[in-house]
């Protein structure tokens, strides 16, 4: 079943109201912001990636999403499959760094042990607080669509971490992504919709015009790279960036550096221009889980 | 590395006051009491388990935590491995029916795919409200320990359901655990401790007793049997009964039925009696992560 008949579905089963719909990546409870997320061996990470890395992304991933809602991070709860003791360990060593860096603490979680061979299965699950929570709907017909930094830089690094050798920063943006919270914080209450990019900028824009019942026009021209990042299709069909995606009025000052990528008209889908030309749309948008 | 070794070095890392020192079965964040449990196809279920009772498992064994503080079910997150058609919808069928009959909306959650041939692993994350959440640390000397139920019931049932024949009724105490709710919601004021039975009565009353920095004594003859379970020392050992395990003065009455199996004292470790006769400790008390 893909994620989106799974999904659908869900919303036909009793739904709590701070589920929003199961429309968003966050759930509202309590005045708390809450996401989780898992990430598994061999599709969200390497199995050659440093366990370091791993706890690092696991966390920092979960952390984004409550970035995107502007919230001060409370802590986690992480579901953990016991197995090697180096592994573990080194685990452990980089989900010490994470949490200290992020100023996270650990709230609880649970250990299993998987059967003999079993991929790595990985939850955290994230609580935030006093979040402005912009919601993924809310863009208006007019309004600006921005990211914040550069795109494509974590496609690039997960190249270079199946090749062995490269630019040790873009590599860097693949295995330990830094969200980013304190512009969130001061994004979200200025912003009409806001999301962490995590699955593709082509992808993710398509899914907050979905969701606000807009169509969206980006201009691949405009899309930020990094140095030696050179397609900017390549780019904004990557996932990984857990750069920020928000909407707001092109007048609208902003607290915090971020480039104007595109733009919400009434209507529906995505149109790709470049240079003012129109660019047909790659057969994938970015990442879809069930897909694959 | 093992359970208590990855908990000991957890406890090492920034925690959060509300993860009590990582001692409990459940966090307390905002009003809310807080648990998180995972289920592994081969581990925690049969392969050949139908995926409904395996989405009715899954949600029970949380609530089951929830019931041990007396808190009022808020609702589930949800992380789920997209697979194929026919079991996905069948574990939609048993989410539609625990998640209706248990009073428990969905909150939120996150869909993702498994490599080929990979075991499933689910992940619920539980909330409830307004608990007393008496601690598993908070047995007093003389307390009597107390069961709800019948012990033993989801092993004999796991026997059960490997041979594929026998009584239905403790088949279902495996696949169908019904978590006590309305029972621990009755208990929690008036208990001096309290935790759900999943791992087996010895380990687990062993484990309030170390909390508690007591010693208990349980004796084998009192151990409520189901009809059909007839080895109480495999009955207390034997995990997945979902009961309350409490602690509670002996002269108090208490408000739903239960059955007193021990004693608090003074000092440290479990003993085990039968008509009043010392009994060896088996190898294992119950079931430990990281062990098999």
């Amino acid at each position: 079943m893909t994620e989106a008949d799974f999904l659908a579905r869900l919303r036909t089963l009793p739904l709590h109201p701070g589920a929003q719909g199961l429309t968003d990546d966050t759930a509202a409870l309590a005045g708390l912001t809450i996401t989780t997320d898992t990430l598994v061996e061999g599709i969200h990470f390497l199995s050659a990636d440093p366990p370091q890395d791993v706890a690092w992304k696991l966390v920092a991933t979960n952390l984004s999403d409550l970035a995107a809602k502007g919230a001060i991070v409370e802590g986690i709860l992480l579901n953990y499959p016991l197995g090697d003791e180096t592994w573990d360990a080194a685990f452990l060593d980089g989900l010490s760094e994470v949490l200290t860096e992020l100023d996270c603490p650990l709230l609880g979680g649970d250990t299993v042990t998987l059967p003999a061979n079993a991929p790595r299965i990985l939850t955290v699950t994230a609580f935030g607080r006093d979040a402005p929570a912009p919601p993924r709907s809310g863009a208006k017909a007019g309004d600006a669509l921005y990211v914040t930094g550069t795109i494509g830089d974590a496609g690039a690094g997960l190249a270079i971490a199946r090749a062995g050798t490269g630019d040790p920063e873009l590599l860097a943006r693949y295995r330990r992504p830094v969200p980013r919270l304190a512009d969130g914080r001061a994004l979200a209450p200025r912003v009409n919709a806001m999301m962490d990019l995590s699955d593709g900028l082509l992808i993710d824009a398509s899914r907050m015009a979905a969701a606000s019942a807009l169509a969206v026009t980006i201009d691949l021209a405009a899309v930020p790279l990094a140095r030696g990042v050179s397609d900017p299709l390549a780019a904004a069909t990557a996932g990984d960036d857990y750069e920020l995606l928000f909407a707001a009025p092109a007048d609208r000052a902003l607290p915090v550096p971020a480039t104007r990528v595109g733009t919400f008209t009434p209507g529906a889908g995505l149109t790709l221009t470049q240079d003012n030309r129109l660019i047909p749309l790659p057969a994938s948008l970015g990442y879809q889980h069930g897909l694959r």
